[in-house]
Parts: C-alpha cells; structure tokens; sequence
C-alpha cells in the first residue's frame, strides 16, 4: 500500500521488520513513543510512527532497508541530546535509535586509532583510551551522555575545539548504510585518503545521508600538563580584549570562554562555583601542552589579564580545582532555568575581530526589546551562546524572546559569522539558510543529498528550507555569463 | 554537430570562446600545445584539442559553460606540478590554463585569512603575509611554483603536514563552477558551516567536480622560534627508531623527514647540502613555537637522537643554516636524477607504528629484483616517497621499476596504508583503487561526481578505474542483509 507521493507506510516497515527485531524493540505504544517525541530542543515535538531500538549494526542496516524498500521516512536518533532539533521524529516515519550500539571494538595507542560504534558515549571513549595515555579531543557541553553517532551527525565541537578542531578534524573512517540501504565504508585510516572526502561530508550532514554504524576516530595524546586559569572582570569588553591580546601573543590555548553578569548569576545559583563576587564576565582559560611551554604560557596569559583589568585571578593546576572551574561552565545552559523560567539557546558564530562590537550590539538589543540575555561562549573562536530568557506565561514574551534571539543570528550573519557554531540547523534554523547561502549553493548542496537519497527519506525536513525535487538532472548553464553582462560577448 | 556519444567538438568550443578570449590566449598550434601534453608525471602524454589560458574568474567560467553547453571534456590546469598525471589533457577535450589569475585579493591578518586567485602561486600568500606575522602552511616540496588551485585540486600536503594539516584544513571557502556551468560558493569563512562540509569534498576532488575561482585560505602565525636539527645514523632502523621514540614523547614537530643512503648521495651530488658523510640515513627534526617550547623540546629530540645512536648532530637556528639543511631534502625528487637516468617517484601511506617493518620489506624487495630504491619521506605521518632507480636504455629496466613501484604500493596497502600520501590518484593510480575500496564505496563517490558533472566531462579517466553511468538512480538495496545469511528472517 503505498499513499499517491509513492510513500509506504509505517506498517509496512513495522511488518517487515517484524520477524528480524524483537517486538520488545519496535515500540508502537503512544506511552512509549512520547519518550522519543523530541530532542535536547523541547520546543519542537513530533510523536514517530514507529520507534526501533536497534541492537547491532544488523538491525540498524535492516531498519533503514525496509525504510527504503517502502519509501518511508526515518529519522537517526543517538542520545537526543541535540539542540537544533535534528533528532525531530517524522510522524509517518521511523526513528532509528542507535543508542543501545555502544560496543567499543578496539583502542588502538600506538596508531591512535579507536574503533567504535555509533551509541558509544563521548566520555566513555576518552576513559578507555586515558589509561593508554590518550583521549577523545570533541568535548561538547553534553559529553557524559551525547553518542558519538551524534557527534558525527552534528560534527560537534566542544570548549576545547579552538585548539583540536571538531568532530569532522577526529573521524577517519566511517560504515555507513546509505538511505537507498547500501552499506559502504566512506574514508580510510590512513591520512589524506584518495578519492573525494565524504567522511567530510558526512560528518555534520545531520542525518541526511544516512547513519553511521560504524566509527574509526583519532586519538589525541594527553598533554604533559594542563592549568586552568579563572579570571574575574569588571565587564565583558574587558574579557574581550584579554582574549584577542592572548590570540595576538600567539598563544592557543585549549580552551578560552567567557561568560557574563547574568550566566555567573545563573551557574552560582546552580552549582555554587565560586566564581569572583560581582564580576561582570569571568573569563576561562585552559594552557595544555609540556610543563615548560604551558608554565611560558600562564605567565604571558597571566600578565595580559591583569594589563586588561583582571581583580581576582585563580589558578587550577589540579584536577580537583579544574573540575571546580569547569563545573561552571558546563552547567551553565542548565543553570539558566534557576534564574528564568524559560530561555532560548542560540548558537552563533562571528569572526574573532568582531566580537567587541557584535557584544555590544547584542547588549543594546537586550536593553531595546527589554529582553534579558546571558552569554556564555566559546571566545577564542568566536562561538557565541547567547541565552534569551523570558516567561512563557507573560503575555507576548515567547514572541519577544524569539524576535530577539532571530535578531541575533542576523547580526551574526552581518558580521560575516554563521548561524550556528556547533549545534547544528536541525529543524530550527532551515529558514535561516537561505541568509547565508544563494539559492544555487543550497541547490549544490541538495545535489549531493540527491545522490544519496533520492527517495528524500532521510531525516527530511532538516538543513534545507526547501527540498529539492530529486531526479532532475542539474540544469546546464545555457544563460549569460560575466561578459555578457559586461557586454562584452554575443555568443552566450 | 555533436558524435554519437552525444559530445559536441573541441571545434565547437572555440567557435563559442573566439569572441569572449582572445584568439592569442586559445591556442591549437601544435607546437604550442606540446607544452601542455604532460604535468609533473611526464610518463604520460597527451595533446589537448584546445588550450584556454583564462585571464579572470569569468574567462575561466566562460570557458568551462561552452565545454558544458557542448558536452566537451575539459581538464584545468594550474602550474602543471602535479605527480600523478592529474592534469593530463584529455586528446578531444579543452585543457584550461588557471596560471593567469594571480591576484591577490586580500591579506587579512586579524582575522587569519587571505582571498586569492587559482593561478596564485602558494609561497606568494605567504610572502604577502609575513610581513604581518603569517603564513601558509601547507608547503609541497614545489612551493615555489605550484598554484593554490593545483593545491586545491590534488589536497596539496608538504613536509609541514605532520603538525599543521593538509590543504583541507587550510581553505575556508571556494567560487567555483561546476561542470554544469553554474556558479556557487562552497563553504564560508566561519568556521564549521552549516550544510554539508562540500569545500572538503572538493578539496583533493583533483578536477571532477568543478574548477575553483577563488579561495579562502587560512593564514597561521609565524612561530616566535623555529630550531632545524640534522642528525646523521648509521641505518634508516636508527633514524626510524629515533622518529617513533620523539613522536611517543609526545612531541609534534612541524617535520620529521627521513632520507636514506642513496638520497643522500643524490642530494649531495645536486646540491652538496654538507650531509654527514657515510650517514646510513639522515632525520630532519624541525621544532617550531614558543623559544621556551621549542627549547626544551629541543633537548628532549637531541637525548633521543643521541639514544637512537646518531653520529652527527647540526642544529640550524638561523634561516640561513635552515635552508642549508632543507635544500637537500626539497631537491632530493630532482637529484636522484644524479645517480639514475630514469626514476619513478611513488608516494604511499604507512600506518607510523609500521614504518620499520616496511622499510625493511622494501629493502628485500629491492634485493630480490634488483632494483634499487631511494627513499625521502615524512616519516612523521608515514607518507614515504620511494624513488625507483633505472635505466631506460636497458632491456626490461623499465618493466621492472614499475613492478617494484607496484609491489611498494601492495606493501603499503597491506600494512593498512594508503595508496597515496599526497601526490593524488591522477591517471596514474586510478587502476590501484579498486584495492583500497570496495565497488560499493567507490561507486558512492562517483554518486558524487554525476551530481555535480552528470556529462563526465570534469576530468574524466582520473581517480575512478571503471566511470559510473550517471543518470541511472542509485539502486535501493532490495537483497539479503546479515542478519538473512545468518538464517534469522525470511522476508528480505
């Protein structure tokens, strides 16, 4: 039974999967299926079809082949700790789940290499490797619980990116069944594989050109030494200016992130960090590398604090006090709930150069709409995490908070930035897209998305604001060129 | 007037082209167009239908949309350095000159970028950006002629890869025209874009999927220090041992570069680059960073050469000393020219942790055929550049080099390595493929190339052994899946 777009139905996948999947895990109960509604991104929610709990790479290859022998939608679904709604379940589709995949198959020291499935935890492959004297560099906030099958979906980046890159920068290899059901092995272990880079392309496709069953990811030696620096500031221009004088010395650190008044206020309430009393932004620093070279380097970062107006500088050289700073930091998205009852967790980016002036306007904007907004982000990259918060029981406060929140990204764009740093375009932000692409770079992009999927059955709805109609072949360029337009030729 | 196979003619092109370029920069004299039979790799040989030297952006897409409208097969070119026979000219197609656009559009320091023309030659961006205190990292041992574009195109690497990336991780964003004739931009200058990651895809695509306009790049600060070391061993074991022993300190110099016995002798019978005389092998160990870093890592290589047995030591710590040391290593691919009439230069991948296994197999390997192999290479990530040694004048000399080049290959992809480090797959190694990938893998990637060039006319006969027919719909997977073998469902 097929509907008149060619689609199959739910019921036929469910059938075909039947004999294959137990029926403990192929939930259909409505109870059941409300669990799976949506992802870290509560304010979209879609009840699926039908939720399947794969158990190995064989049942996720299965669940994705009745899929595409139906014509039916499905959607990947790691841990759901997604903030852009990637994971958004399709009501007549299935959601694949890949989180009960979490066999570590090898750590390899010596090549660096680990070998994982898809619903391994972040953290847990760095607490394998550490006894080896490596780790797993990609640290998003969510890292005790988000899967790396995530984190490939999402090329997710973390504190610590400025310094090791994103996820894309750490996989190698991937075994990936496509959404026509083919199973394929995108990129080698072995640097610079030739042929093109789809592992690139797959990483941060968000699920879009199928699911990842398999992973060979890069593992980085644990540095010698490593010191987390606190700084309290009067204000946020002045944490700024501490981060480009760090950049302009030279020095990358592993981490540089800020947070403002409003977020320290949040993070004290929630986890009582000890963050200095009455900073206007703290500024976090982390030096990683050999003794020698981070001992030169605290004392430059040290040095330009003060010249940029620190009053309370505090140093962890133990894993005890880095955990202390870090608690902060990492609970901050969570801790804003103690100070608002609702917020809005944008993600931006914006060149470094730009941050002084895009801080500002954001604070102007703030005080305008009469909308309160916490920053806290990923300075030395210029990855913004600006917090709306409102009351969702004030009248018209959603609207203001959201308006606000797309002024934002606006502004991002203005700046020459992005409209998200790591978080993804997921469901949320498809309608921005088209602010930063032309029609025919999306159509370029939607090219490809064609060669993997030209049913359209893979976690549509996501990235593109407008899917495009698969099948056609890419129009040939018959029309005017820049000559002509400068009137210099006839022929076109 | 188009042949059977639907592909219009050279003669057509032209036609197209004569009022929009110059008919002194559309050359079909013979003579003119044997300079353009063969890039690097001067083992093959073909003479284009028509070379286009293109002047700006819109020449070169002007040319490409008339190889488009006419379903003629074009190859760009840059300076025509490559190895792998990437830029070979197709015999009825359009062979497109990119050298002419050489301008530098912008050095933006503050913001670590700089926008430049195809044609630019990669050690101009960073001339133009030291001044400011930056560069471009990636640095082929052709640095001093080769094109940003052919870096592109071939994902360019060099002996400072081990620590700073390939050219992929140096380009933020291209203008490019697709094969279809249109023009997009891939990518932005924020980091982590949303959409597909398709600067990365392109990037090492050695011509199929477009010709790049404009790029992007990333510039990286100068070091504050940078110390070379020569050491002189008595055996590449030696110097193998010493490289292991600095990588497993957890040291990342920007290079570690080996050459053996015969290397050596080459490159002082070239250059007289002041080698230790009688050294087995020669390491380059360069450090740079912080002068605090660089020392102490300094001292740290030095006790490790010395435990590895070196005989000779030299630390060069003035550019002058630095380009003595380097001289050698970069001239080495010309010298052999020195000690053989005819070489073969192979570029393979071995995981770093097999290094010393597969020096030693090559040895044997060269003993039993008697065929002698010089070897330079970036020991650091495993990329060896085997020179195969012959005489074409003698009877079946040249059958056996490309057997022993063969067999280095097989060696490499054996010991889980790649068919190539750095030089591309090209015409050259298009039939090794099928080793490293699976049909099933390989044809996901020509799913890429008909999207992007449904003609086959981008390049066509690189990287891929057996051309997809684009315009079929990839097959969905209708057949058994693992879990059907294993006898465990019955309606697959």
């Amino acid at each position: 039974m097929t509907d008149d777009t060619g689609r199959g139905t739910v019921r036929q996948v469910l059938e075909d999967l039947g004999d294959v999947i137990p029926a403990s895990r192929l939930l259909t109960d409505p109870a059941e299926l409300a669990t799976y509604e949506c992802d870290g991104l509560a304010a979209y929610r879609v009840t699926p079809g039908l939720v399947v709990l794969a158990d190995d790479a064989g049942e996720l290859t299965a669940a994705v082949r009745a899929c595409a022998r139906h014509r039916v939608p499905f959607v990947a679904r790691g841990s759901g700790t997604g903030l852009s709604g990637g994971a958004l379940p399709h009501a007549d589709g299935v959601l694949v789940v890949t989180s009960r995949l979490r066999t570590l198959h090898a750590i390899r020291a010596a090549d660096q290499r680990a070998v994982v499935d898809p619903g391994v935890i972040n953290l847990q492959v760095s607490k394998a490797a550490n006894p080896q004297g490596y780790y797993f560099a990609p640290d998003p906030s969510s890292q005790q619980i988000c899967s790396i099958g995530g984190n490939v979906a999402e090329n997710s980046g973390g504190a610590h990116c400025l310094k090791y890159g994103f996820t894309a920068n750490h996989v190698l290899a991937l075994d990936v069944v496509l959404p026509t059901g083919e199973e394929v092995t995108l990129g080698t272990e072995a640097p610079d594989a030739p042929g093109y880079d789809l592992v690139g392309a797959f990483v941060g496709s968000e699920g879009t050109l199928g699911v990842a069953t398999r992973a060979v990811v890069r593992l980085v030696r644990l540095p010698q030494e490593v010191r987390t620096v606190l700084a309290g500031f009067r204000s946020t221009d002045q944490a700024g200016a501490a981060t480009s004088a760090i950049i302009a010395a030279g020095i990358i650190p592993a981490a540089i992130e800020i947070m403002d008044a409003l977020a320290i206020e949040a993070a004290e309430k929630a986890v009582s960090a000890g963050y200095p009393a009455g900073a206007g932004a703290v500024l976090v620093v982390e030096l990683d590398g050999a003794a020698d070279e981070v001992e030169h380097e605290y004392a430059e970062v040290e040095r330009i604090c003060r010249d940029a107006g620190t009053f309370e500088l505090r140093v962890a050289t133990d894993a005890a006090d880095r955990a202390e700073i870090w608690k902060g930091r990492k609970s901050a998205f969570a801790a804003v709930g103690r100070i608002s009852p609702d917020y809005i967790v944008q993600d931006g980016v914006v060149p470094r150069t730009a941050l002084p002036e895009v801080l500002r306007r954001m604070g102007e904007i703030s005080a305008e709409r009469g909308v309160r907004v916490a920053n806290v982000f990923h300075a030395g990259d210029g990855n913004l995490h600006p917090l709306v918060l409102f009351d969702a029981s004030e009248e018209g406060a959603t609207e203001r908070a959201e308006e606000v929140s797309g002024m934002i990204l606006d502004l991002c764009i203005s700046s020459g930035g992005s409209i998200t740093g790591e978080h993804g375009v997921g469901s949320d932000k498809a309608r921005y897209m088209p602010r930063m692409f032309t029609d025919d770079d999306l159509d370029t992009m939607q090219l490809v998305r064609c060669a993997f999927d030209p049913d359209g059955i893979a976690n549509p709805g996501k990235i593109y604001p407008t899917p495009r109609l698969c099948g056609e072949r890419p129009r040939v360029v018959q029309g005017a060129h820049p000559l002509q337009q400068a009137g210099l030729a006839e022929v076109f």
